[in-house]
């Protein structure tokens, strides 16, 4: 008997589609006459756009003289701008972009393509944008050389790497370029190169193939982003012949520095190193009974002389749990690991929490890491690519889930929003070298939704989702985005809904976790459970009576996650352990809930085909088709979901459907 | 998230053990005087073996004179021993070993040796030996090419392949020589060299790689084994560039005939070709609208000319089924595609049937097909390799299991066994490169086990055991042989105890199959489910209310399956969705069955490791760490399977172990 066929892989690359960045876009800029004031090698690049723009649609880039639009680079900061702050204003017919930074004065510039036709029209008083985050990164989770499990893309659903293939750089500087130009355009200025899970071959590109590297960060520095790389803690041992990684041996600490000043002298001004220590089998301080923040601040004290960043993840739990032992419980792995380390990192070291205490999930309560550590950096780590939402062959828009992390009060009322306290903001790249970028051509608005949440945490997702609508279908008519919002603005809800229900998570097939698999990690050594019985499923995460995990938030917070009957809804079996007949707050039953919800998640799966179908006419044909062709395997995903979850919970329950529908 | 880690991989290959021909078996045989009376190359063979034991232990192989031994092929076959046969004697003082073939001289040798000192002790009348099979098969599922999933060998578990590595013929003559004296030691006259699954490369074979074939079958021929080669259905396309496969079309026929000839100036004694078509994926007839038969003779007519057989395999069912249909059952797939072919197929077919409906689980019925198609040759297919029964990192002794199907009556009481019925015995091969050829040295016993019942089927397997044991371990002490029989006898039940109860099977992990999974095919395309709900379990596949597949048997069978009541224990689950608590003839109730047998097979697992422990002092360093490193892993799969199972169960029913012991 064979194997099942693995999902099939998306199509050959092609050249690139244009995203949100279509020529038609630049049109109100290029029909303009700009003067551009400042120098310097991103003025350069703003000034190149501009010059493109204008020869495409007939204005004109001035040097003196009417202008319909300024550009100007002031020498001081009077505006309290920072680096990548800018000015916006309108009076007297014309437009102004000021900023102290050349990174300003490019997002000055893409705000001004953002607002198309009303940046130049009326009056507008001055408004400040200044990002809320200092970095703003993609972690590609891209090997050099093909994995043998996990091919050249970890969890990648969009083709090949942009930087790699076959264990080899690309070398494909102009993809790269117009990638960067596509990240700069949404406010992401952060790209880290190459897997956290670091093998053999991605381990030398911080030593003697750092080179490759410094191709890609020159590809792309002209907008503004900085290159990080991904490193084994090993790496003095495995690199260096050293007999040890100890972050507290001198030799290691030398071999780190000079290692640092290698990287720097070929990118001088390289952002930083990432790493996954002591995570699912990478190495770790562990190994030398040493803390985290020792081994963080061993890459710090390297990289600080530089201006550079360690990102520590802390993604750290037992991947060899014994599924019998229900008092380990993985969600509370990374808060009793970190947060006793509070006020230990140093001041260049950034913890990247996940956003939620398991793995990317379509629903996880916020992390409680992320209130827990007052006195670090905290960046805050999302999932573009679609690793357990739909692997970019559903619709997904995770807007909503983002924005719902980043508005958390971790205190509860009147404390700080997650955004407000987080330093960075990183998510996954979900790119690859797909035609599309993204495989999934929707799946776009993630990438773009990611890098302006970024930039701006507390921003309605829906105004960004119509602003991705209007920069990637310019002068669309209303049909048109009232269809891209119909199949994108409920699209996460939609999956959720014939997924797992109420938080439970992990009902996937185990491995490459596409598809359903409700007892797929039932049994696993991956810490992943559902505890479904014939009386009722959940965990329970009390303090009272399960893990204790719902303690370890404030007590706001703790409180409302201690009781089942204060528990919201959408994260009740995620905290709880309940009988099939526990009545919601919505006042359904569990088990209707999980009947009626996966009975609603096809129908919604099915209007969105509906829907999508009806734009044909109004939408680029190959986009078109590449959607339709994804919906068709979306719905039939959405109906195996749907079909499997609700026979599994009738087969354990034994409580039929309310409704009579048909449920195997 | 990563992957779990796959199973690791055997050790590299090393020089190979001797198996059962270690140098000391021929002790009694090499200090004798031996006359060989006869010409032909296996008489040559018979003379090496011959001389190298009597230089080793001083005996002579003499031209004529007194002598010990007679070995003696005769001109005519008086005796009727064909071929193969031989008949044995021996008085005053002189054995006799009479064959009218070289074939029959060679087994005969072999069973001088088999025999030990007792062959030249006391006086015997004269018996016959015949095999009741005509061919004996191996079938490698050995790839030229590494497959990117099923690696060098599908389903192997001894390393590499013996032929091939990589893409190339390995060239290893003398150990491919040395395997086929071991195989002709056991009777076993037949191999097939690559996998019934042909990819791109093996394709090739039959074509511009013939000559490797070639080389394989001049290493093979001198222990009398005919080599066989699986081919593509789709040769004529794929090899031949012919628009069409299709059997009855004159081109296609031509095209096989020359194909066919060119194989025979190769290797003058081809076996003949393998053949898995419309299976899984492969191509076959009903391309084009013909039937099997029709595919069969198409390849026979090819083959009849110079003497060949072709293997046609019945394992044809829609591996794309949808699980929500229980009307559809895979069991009856077999039955159902080729029982109306009776009578169809050429005298040179061979319609290879596995031994149980579905597919090498521990425990299956015996397939209907075997009592269904008196007009055709029927070969019974068995799996040495051990894909569902540990993998070979757990001893499961299979010679009861074979057995058992071997002496099935399947016209009931007074009717033939399935033995006396088989044309053909064939197993797939469990043997690589590992130095101990099946990667767990107590494997061996499954493969010297299924060449003796392919031999004589309704052999005692207990006694083949003990040949076994006094061969490869000579002289035993008792204690030695005693604990041998201990680990091996009941392994089988042993593994069945600890794994899917009551003969409901594949609760296994998807894809590689190694280790529980209780839902993992649940819901698959795969047709194999087992239909737990919270009130029972099983499958009903009666006439009066299932799936009508126990119809499928000669009234006697059909009766005793057609209701709980009489269907045997071990089978009621593959036959009967019942209750938890239904209770067996054992007295007990199916859920307390389960948990019993569990723990019983943990236990038993245990005590053969500890049995094995004791026996270190009696048994060859490196085999005896081989073994007990793999006792490691099986007691801890034990565990694994018990838990999990348990655990399922427990869930589902909700009715406690009634002895109070620990269910998770």
């Amino acid at each position: 008997m064979n194997r099942p066929d693995p999902p099939d892989l998306p199509d050959p690359p092609d050249l690139p589609d244009p995203a949100w960045l279509p020529p038609e876009a630049f049109r109100p800029l290029g029909t303009r006459r700009t003067l551009i004031q400042g120098t310097g090698p991103l003025v350069e690049t703003v000034r190149g756009e501009v010059t493109g723009a204008c020869e495409r649609f007939g204005g004109e880039a001035v040097r003196d003289g009417r202008h319909d639009l300024l550009l100007e680079l002031t020498a001081g900061d009077d505006l309290g701008l920072g680096a990548e702050g800018f000015a916006f204003a309108r009076e007297d017919g014309t437009t102004t972009v000021t900023a102290s930074g050349q990174h300003g004065l490019l997002y000055g510039l893409f705000h001004v393509v953002r607002l198309g036709g009303e940046a130049f029209t009326g009056s507008r008083p001055r408004e400040v944008h200044r990002p809320a985050t200092k970095s703003r990164m993609l972690d590609h989770w891209d090997n050099v050389a093909v994995h043998p499990v996990m091919g050249q893309v970890e969890r990648g659903y969009a083709g090949g790497s942009l930087f790699w293939r076959d264990g080899r750089a690309r070398g494909e500087t102009e993809r790269v370029r117009a990638y960067g130009r596509l990240l700069a355009a949404c406010g992401i200025n952060a790209v880290c190169v190459n897997n956290v899970n670091v093998h053999a071959t991605e381990a030398r590109l911080l030593t003697e193939r750092i080179g490759e590297v410094a191709a890609i960060a020159d590809a792309l520095r002209p907008y503004g982003i900085r290159t990080h790389l991904s490193v084994t803690f090993a790496a003095p041992v495995v690199l260096g012949g050293l007999p040890t990684a100890d972050p507290l041996d001198e030799a290691v600490r030398d071999w780190w520095a000079r290692a640092v000043r290698g990287v720097y002298a070929a990118i001088p001004d390289f952002g930083g190193l990432v790493v996954k220590a002591d995570s699912e089998g990478q190495p770790g301080p562990f190994t030398y009974g040493r803390s985290h923040a020792d081994g963080a601040n061993l890459l710090a004290a390297a990289l600080a002389p530089h201006g550079g960043t360690v990102h520590w993840r802390a993604f750290v739990y037992d991947h060899r749990q014994d599924w019998r032992d229900r008092t380990t419980d993985r969600a509370r792995a990374a808060y009793d690991h970190f947060a006793p380390l509070d006020g230990e990192f140093a001041p260049n070291a950034v913890l990247q929490v996940k956003h939620g205490p398991m793995d990317f999930q379509v629903r996880e309560p916020v992390s409680p890491v992320l209130g827990a550590l007052p006195r670090t950096r905290l960046a805050v780590e999302v999932q573009a690519t679609q690793e357990y939402t739909g692997q970019q062959r559903h619709v997904c828009w995770l807007g909503p889930m983002w924005s719902e992390v980043l508005r958390f009060r971790a205190e509860g009322e009147g404390g700080a929003t997650v955004g407000e306290s987080a330093d960075d903001l990183v998510a996954v790249s979900n790119v690859g070298d797909d035609p599309f970028w993204t495989g999934h051509p929707l799946a776009q608005a993630n990438l773009y939704t990611f890098g302006r949440l970024a930039w701006r945490p507390d921003a309605d997702p829906h105004a960004v989702l119509d602003e991705w609508i209007g920069l990637t279908f310019p002068s669309a008519p209303e049909r048109l985005t009232a269809g891209l919002r119909a199949v994108l603005r409920g699209s996460w809800r939609t999956y959720e809904k014939y997924t797992a229900p109420l938080g439970v998570g992990f009902m996937v097939q185990p491995g490459h976790h596409y598809g359903p698999g409700v007892d797929g990690y039932e049994y696993s050594p991956w810490g992943t459970y559902h505890f479904a019985d014939r009386d009722g499923v959940g965990v329970d995460r009390s303090a009272a009576t399960g893990t204790g995990y719902a303690a370890q938030y404030a007590k706001a917070w703790a409180e409302v996650y201690e009781s089942a009957g204060t528990c919201p809804d959408e994260l009740l079996l995620f905290f709880h352990h309940v009988p099939y007949g526990h009545v919601l707050s919505s006042g359904k039953t569990v088990i209707q809930h999980i009947y009626d919800t996966h009975f609603e998640g096809v129908e919604e799966a099915e209007e969105a085909r509906r829907v999508w179908a009806g734009l044909a006419d109004l939408v680029d044909p190959a986009r078109h088709a590449r959607v339709a062709e994804r919906y068709e395997e979306q719905v039939r995903g959405a109906r195996e979901w749907r079909d499997q979850v609700n026979a599994y919970f009738l087969r354990k329950s034994g409580i039929p459907d309310e409704r009579g529908r048909t449920v195997y």
